[in-house]
Parts: structure tokens; C-alpha cells; sequence
């Protein structure tokens, strides 16, 4: 349990370093589709129907034979006869034989027999006579049964998570319960007795700008934080609800401990608690260098740093997406190429991560870097993502393209 | 009350036709910060504190007077006499005089007095006595009393969404309660006797896809949809549905009424209920040509087309930018410039809005259409947002840019 060695890890080697050291415990509900919005899906899913359910024609006008109207055209129509018209949403009882019309509006059921859907504007009617001015092709102005999804076609897959848009499709497939991944569950808390949450802030104190951050952003990415509030900068203290937070959450995340003595006692309380401890103490980025991650009773606990700025982007770029991987969840994360408007110093050696602001200028990416002289909490909010500087290259130069994380 | 003469109105005239002409009343409530991501500020937010509050060290070291280390180096180091050290979350008792250092942790108050902190790593200590080896100029690892955001800084402007990252500003600007916005109340419903609820699908109908995307979608747009349900083709149905509604909700957003004869008569009991009654009717794109746009007792009511494609991407650059310019919120639509992987044919004099998935390609972003033979359910599910070709232009080419607009 001593203290071991352990060398500052690249980014890059954080997956290959904690994704087969921890385990999250898989738990499933089934859900009404109609309530799945932001769930991410735990089974694959195929559509028990063809969409559309039976051939469907697309707008207003005659269901025919495409065989009776050949070369009929304003000084030639063909004449068929019509019978009665198809009633929208339900199925045609009759057989279109040759030489018959039948009327169908948009959306509605095609009789069996027809091919094709000859615009109403190009007939005329006479009795019980219609004359077609013109020659369609078959299919013409029909949704065939199926063309856009099949019975039994896969539509969506397991670990992608249900739109705004998938959730339709789950719904015109006929699905009406999924399977999905109950949100994974975070025990989230920060350490330092320079924290607060209390209204007035006492003096010494700031507020902790992480824990809210932090839990906002993970119910957006679907998982289920609870917090555990600030604890005090006490092994004790920090062991009981790292023990507390680890039984009850699939995963815990801690923030603060910034301080050198502070960083040192969590790793060693985390080393304490069981084996393996502490897996990597020490990232080679910046900000987020004091970043420990280690595993105890398989699960993975994440110490980021108390700077803001640290603790955001440490979260974004590693613990969401080992919990992903894990859990072989589908990332929606969209990257963007874009210049830089300005030189970006930074120290060879490491990686840093930088905040920018992504915009369009005329036909161009543009991304304003946002700079600050440390952890600036407006830094975050001025920024509407980040990119990467490799530890291999001293900065970037105003102009060079980058690749842009929208968050 | 007649039919009126409409012609078909282009995309980027519906604002100025519509925004003066209908009104949502802006209701407000107070909510703790804690609860606050997502919502609408309703005011804007100046900071109550400095951030950070006091002068705040940024690493563990001693706290000192920059005069009294100057020109030391580890041959020729300063020597200042140790004073008790400041305990983080406290405010320092002690007035830093000539001569003295005070070791602060990272986070820790700047003893008055001192105006930098030199590392730990820099020292060397002797009894009471401290030897620094390094000079360090004034501000050096100090971050000083609101360098981030000032008392009384405007932080947070009405109108926009709170973020993860805005939630945790303030925070940190000491702000407790806010006001916001309440959720712009949508009521919403289908017509159309081909659409269904129902498990199992009875023949002749299909899901009704637009109320369950529109709904989500609505929900993440920070909106409250209500389901009023799918109604039959039937105008005194309509009527009695579109006045319940109106009388509920800020805005009613209808789709359906794909064929002729329900669209005109949609238009006909809008027309009715009261005046202006239908203002446009009949979009110059596609799709979404059907589009009724209509104001009844001074409130929005929007007929999109059943068709999915045309009801989403006409509630998302009409529908949703109406509501947000209203009441002047503050869009977070990111829009990304990309070049077409394929050509695009579109009709000359309409424009056309195209379904399409960006991605990174290389050091390129590529944009690839989705095309589909007419309303395929599954084109919206494989974009990732989407693009318009301007009515003067007949299609567009490979390699070509676009403006991207990310859903």
C-alpha cells in the first residue's frame, strides 16, 4: 500500500491505462419509447414494420394502372372509369382492375392493382368518367410499401442514445417498449476547506464552482450525479464518503485537493481503501496535470484538480468518455476544423488544451482562443469548446487549422 | 372572414411578416441558481463579489514581498524570517512585514502585505528562517482580488441559457436566486386520419412521428410541449382543439393536413376563430411548402405539414427562432462552414433545405446530404443538421461550401 512510483501519463494512454481496470455494472429498465428521450438504447432495435406500413401515395389524385394511361397527354387523354374514392387511413376494399381510377389524397393507402398516382390536376372528371391528360410511370407519386425501412431492418443500434429525431423513428418502427441503460450513476464531491456553498460567502472562502458545473454537465450526458457536498480536507473525512459514495455510484468523481499535501493525502487515502489505489497521478496537460485516477472494488474513482478549467475539461475528455467506452455507448460529440485567429503559445513537452469560441467568417471556421492568466471561471463560459495543442509542438500559429470539440 | 389571397412567402421574410404580429407574455419565476441549467435568464446578472474574492495564491510557496527577494539566486539567496503559516478557507491574521515570508497553499489569502509568492521549491528552510533562491517579480503567482470578474461586473445577460459552464459563474458571483424565464408553454397536436397511437398499428395508418420528435425536441429547446393528442379530420374537432389549446399554451404548433382539402380547411377554421387569422399560407421551399402560419387572439399558431422532414426543419428555423427572437432569448445554434462530398440538385426559384451528416475529414469538413426518394423517417435520423440552397440557385456542386447549421 506504500506510495508507489508513478509517472506522469499522456493523454492519449488513459484509456489503454483504466479501461480494462474498472467495471460499471450494466443496469437496464424497460421504458415506454415515448419516455426515451436522452436514454441511451441497451438493445439493438429492429423494426417490426415496414415504413411506410403499405404502399402510400403522395399526393392528391388518381390511384391507376400505369398501363392505362400510356401516352395519354391534354389532347389525347386516356379515359378510365372511377369508383368510389379511398377514404384516409384505412384499407381499400376494392381491386383496381384495368381501365378503373380511384381517388386516393396524400397519405392515403394505395388499392390494390395500382401502380402509380396520377396528380389530380392533370385529370378531369366527367361522371363517372375521368379523362388523365397525362403519362406517369409506374410508382410515380407513391411511397412503396417499405422503401424506407423494411420489417425487421435494424434502426437504431444499442449504446446509441435516443433523439429528438431517432425517438420518431423508434415510433414508426412499432416499437413500443426498449431496453435501455439505466444512467449510470456519479458520486460527485469536492475537498478543500477553501470551498463554500453558504449565502454570504464567508471570508477566506470561494464557491465551488465545480460540483454545479459538473452535475449540470452530467445530466446532460445522460448519467445521474449526486452530490456529496464539500468535504473537509481531513483523511478521515475524505475515506468515509469515498467509501459511502463508491457503494452507492457506479463511479466517483472528486474535485479540489489542488493544494500539494492535499493531492498527496488522496492519493494515499485512495491507496489505502483497496487494491489496485491509484493507477495515474499525474497528467502531462495543462490545465489538469494534478489529475488522479485510480480503481478501488472495481470501480473507477477520477481526482481532478480544483481549477475549474481543469476539472471541466479532465471530465469532458476522460472520465466521460471511459464511462462511454466502457459501457460502449455511441458519442455525439461533433468536431470541427477551424482556424485560429491568433498565435497560441504553448510549452512543448505537454499537452494543453485550450477554450476557444468556434464561429463563421464569411466562408472560413474561425476560433477565437480564449486565453486566460490562470483559472478563469469566464474563461469557461466565453468558450463554446476546445481543441488540443500536441505535446510535440510549441504553440500554433494564427491561421494553422485546428480540430474544434464542441461541447 | 373569405379566403384571402396569399402567395407563397420566402423563408427569410416570415419574420418580418409574423414577429410584430403576435405576442407571448413573458411569464417570470425565481429559482435557486442550484436549479437554474437550462433555463432563460430573465435579468441580467452582475456579479455580487470579486472573483476571486481575495488575492489568492496559485501554488504552494511562500507569500513575500517581491522588494525583498530581489536579484536572489541559489548562490545568493534571500533570506526572510518565517512567520505562521496561512491556513486555507482563513483569512491571514497576520500583516506581512519587511523581511518576513508566510507560506500559503495553493488557494490560500495573500497575507496584506505580501504582493507574490515564491514556490516551495525555491526555498529552503532553516529553523524560522526561509532562503529563497529565485527572485520573483510582483503578481507572480497570485491571483489577484477580481482580476476574473469585478464586484458588479455584468456576468450573465438576459435572455441567455444557462449552460453547465454559466451555472458555476454564478455561482461564483455569489448570486443565489434568479429569475428566469418559465418555459414558453407549446400546445401540440396532429390531424390526419392516417395517424396513429395505437399498439398494434391498425391497417391503413401509420405512427405519427411529428408529436413525439417536436415534443422532444421542444423539451430540450427549454420549452414545455403539451400533447393535445391526434385529431380526426374534422374542422368543429379542430376548432374546439385549436381554442383549448390556444386558451392553455403561449403557442400552438399543429401538423398534418397533408392533403388539399385538409390544409384549406385548416386555413378556414384559423380564418374563423378570430383575426388576423392566417397570415401565410404556403412556404417558397422545400419542404415545407404546406406551411400555414396563422395569429388568433394575439397568439402563434403554426400548420406544419405532416410530412416529418418538412414539420422538423420548419419548426426548427421558423417555429422555434419566432419564440426565442420574441422574447429575445439568446440562440446557441452553432453553425459550422463544409464542403459538399456530393452535388445537390434543387429546383430554381424555391429554396430547399438538405438533411445532411458533418464529419472530419482530415483537415477538412465535409458535409454528405442525406437524400431520400420523398419523407423518409430514417433521413432525419442519419443527419446531423442541416443546409439551405438559396431559390436563385439550381443545385449546388461537390467541394462546394455551405453554412452547416448543427441541430
Amino acid at each position: 500500500m506504500g506510495k508507489k512510483f508513478l509517472k506522469v501519463v499522456q493523454v492519449g494512454e488513459v484509456q489503454d491505462k483504466l479501461l480494462d481496470s474498472f467495471s460499471i455494472e450494466p443496469l437496464f429498465k424497460s421504458i415506454p419509447v415515448n419516455y426515451s428521450s436522452g436514454y441511451f438504447l441497451a438493445e439493438d432495435i429492429s423494426s417490426i414494420l415496414d415504413i411506410p406500413p403499405f404502399d402510400k401515395s403522395l399526393v392528391d389524385g388518381f390511384a391507376v394502372r400505369s398501363s392505362d394511361i400510356k401516352g395519354a397527354n391534354a389532347s389525347n387523354p386516356a379515359m378510365l372509369s372511377v369508383l368510389k374514392e379511398v377514404k384516409i387511413g384505412t384499407k381499400p376494399d376494392v381491386l383496381l382492375e384495368k381501365g378503373t381510377a380511384v381517388f386516393v389524397p396524400t397519405g392515403g393507402y394505395l388499392p390494390e392493382g395500382a401502380d402509380c398516382v396520377v396528380m389530380i390536376e392533370y385529370t378531369d372528371s366527367l361522371n363517372n368518367s375521368l379523362f388523365v391528360m397525362k403519362d406517369v410511370a409506374p410508382n410515380k407519386n407513391v411511397l412503396r410499401t417499405g422503401v424506407d425501412v423494411k420489417y425487421g431492418e435494424l434502426v437504431l443500434k444499442k449504446g446509441e442514445r435516443i433523439t429528438p429525431r431517432s425517438i420518431g423513428v423508434l415510433k414508426s418502427a412499432g416499437i413500443k417498449l426498449i431496453k435501455v441503460f439505466k444512467p449510470v450513476k456519479i458520486g460527485l464531491f469536492s475537498t478543500g476547506d477553501e470551498l463554500s456553498d453558504q449565502y454570504p460567502l464567508p471570508i477566506g472562502k470561494i464557491y465551488d464552482y465545480n460540483r454545479i458545473s459538473l452535475m449540470s454537465q452530467m445530466l446532460k450526458d445522460g448519467f445521474t450525479p449526486t452530490d456529496y457536498g464539500i468535504l473537509k480536507d481531513d483523511p478521515d473525512i475524505l475515506e468515509l464518503n469515498l467509501k459511502r459514495a463508491l457503494s452507492e455510484n457506479n463511479v466517483v468523481v472528486m474535485s479540489g485537493g489542488t493544494s500539494k499535501g492535499n493531492f498527496d493525502f488522496t492519493v494515499s487515502v485512495i491507496n489505502k481503501m483497496g487494491s489496485p489505489g491509484v493507477l495515474i497521478h499525474g497528467l502531462n496537460v495543462s490545465p489538469g496535470k494534478p489529475s488522479v485516477f485510480g480503481v478501488v472494488q472495481g470501480k473507477l474513482i477520477a481526482g481532478l484538480s480544483g481549477n475549474p478549467l481543469a476539472a471541466t475539461l479532465i471530465y469532458l475528455i476522460i472520465v466521460k468518455d471511459l464511462i462511454m467506452k466502457k459501457l460502449s455507448l455511441v458519442s455525439d460529440r461533433i468536431s470541427v476544423i477551424g482556424e485560429l485567429t491568433e498565435n497560441v503559445p504553448s510549452k512543448k513537452g505537454r499537452s494543453e488544451i485550450v477554450i476557444g469560441f468556434l464561429s463563421v467568417d464569411s466562408d472560413r471556421n474561425i476560433i477565437q482562443p480564449i486565453f486566460s492568466e490562470s483559472a478563469f471561471v469566464t474563461t469557461l463560459q466565453k468558450g463554446n469548446g476546445f481543441f488540443v495543442i500536441p505535446q510535440n509542438k510549441e504553440g500554433l500559429y494564427k491561421g494553422e487549422k485546428v480540430k474544434f470539440e464542441i461541447w
